[in-house]
Order: structure tokens, then sequence, then C-alpha cells
């Protein structure tokens, strides 16, 4: 069974390339953290090569479907908000981590998505 | 005591900023269940806001030296290598993780580094 892990990120918000960095890295953490404690088995199995793989929607409205999508579908996901102390407002919804879970339930949720 | 992670990312790989972002994501990841374990002090005192700062290197001798500096400090340090299944080849070292650890001592490493 491969284990994935999927980043969402929103491509409005003309983040650089180190904002973008620093907001998918808290999404790996806290997508990660989550399932070593709600999940230990695909969270062992996915450690091994840590597959990630990072995409992009357009805006707000997307990436909240997408959201609601993975927590209708049981998968497990991490929205993060930025503290906002450099180039977002506080609180700016900037990506979501999805996973890690089995690949072929991440892909009914995000497998139409562009890589970033 | 402010607790931050530091991640240092090589600039001369031609990476795309999906690439940077899931290289930065193992950094991270690795960077903060390595001191999860070795430090549980210093992770729980980050884990509340989760400092991440981004930074660049001309290259991978400049990156090899924080590394080194940051062993020689005795600072929690994971250089990540990338799998090569798409732009690099198989073990190019693309960034490290320096932390989470207090400001101070990571500052006396990379202090003198730009953002990414």
């Amino acid at each position: 069974m491969a284990i994935k892990q999927v980043i969402v990120v929103r491509t409005d918000l003309d983040m650089g390339k180190g904002k973008i960095a620093a907001q998918v890295g808290h999404a790996c953490v806290m997508g990660a953290e989550h399932v070593r404690k709600s999940n230990p088995d695909w969270f062992s199995e996915w450690w091994e090569a840590q597959e990630k793989v990072v995409l992009k929607v357009a805006n707000l409205k997307e990436l909240e479907q997408i959201i609601r999508d993975a927590q209708e579908f049981g998968l497990p996901c991490s929205g993060i908000s930025d503290a906002g102390h450099t180039q977002l407002p506080p609180g700016t919804v900037t990506c979501a981590s999805i996973g890690p879970a089995p690949e072929e339930k991440i892909d009914k949720i995000t497998g139409d998505l562009k890589l970033l």
C-alpha cells in the first residue's frame, strides 16, 4: 500500500518561493504529526520514503472545496493559516496537507490537480 | 526562550518552487521528528508557534559548511538528499534543517544568511 502526503497550495496569494516553502513545511509537519498520532500504521508505512507531492489550486474557494472533500472522505487533513508577521494578513489560509494516507484514496480528491 | 527551525536551501540546483517546497517539507519533518525525540523540551516550546525560517546558500560547499558548523556547535541538523525521481540526480543534497533549537544558538551559525 503506497502512502503519500499531498500538499495543496493557493497560487493567488503572490507568495515568494521562500514563503511557499515555509507554508508547505508547516503543512508537512502538521500532517505528519496528526497521522503519527491518529494512524501509526499509515505513518510507519509512509516514513521510509516520505512521499510528498505539492499541488496547486487557483484560490481559497478551491482549497476549501478540497478540504471539505477530504474531510467527507475521512482523510486526515490540516489547513494552514499564516501568522501574518510578514507578507500576508493574519489568518490567511495558504495551503493544506492531505494525508499521509493511501494513494488511491487521496487521488480521488486531488487526482485532477496540477503540480505546483 | 525562543525556539526556531531554520531550513537552508541551495540556489544552484535550478529547482522549481514546487520542488523547493517539497524538499523544505522533508527538512521540516526530519528536523521536527529528530528534536521531538532528542530534546522534547525544545520541541514542546517550539510546537506552539512552530517558527520556521527559510534561508539560502549559493552551493553545496556552503551548505556543507553550515552543516559542519551546526554539528560542531552541537545543534540538531538534518541534511536532505533528493531521491532523484524527477528533476535531480539521485542523492543530490538539496537543503538542511537546523533545529528546532534556541534562536541565539542557531543565529551564530546562520545569522549571516539571507532569506530565500
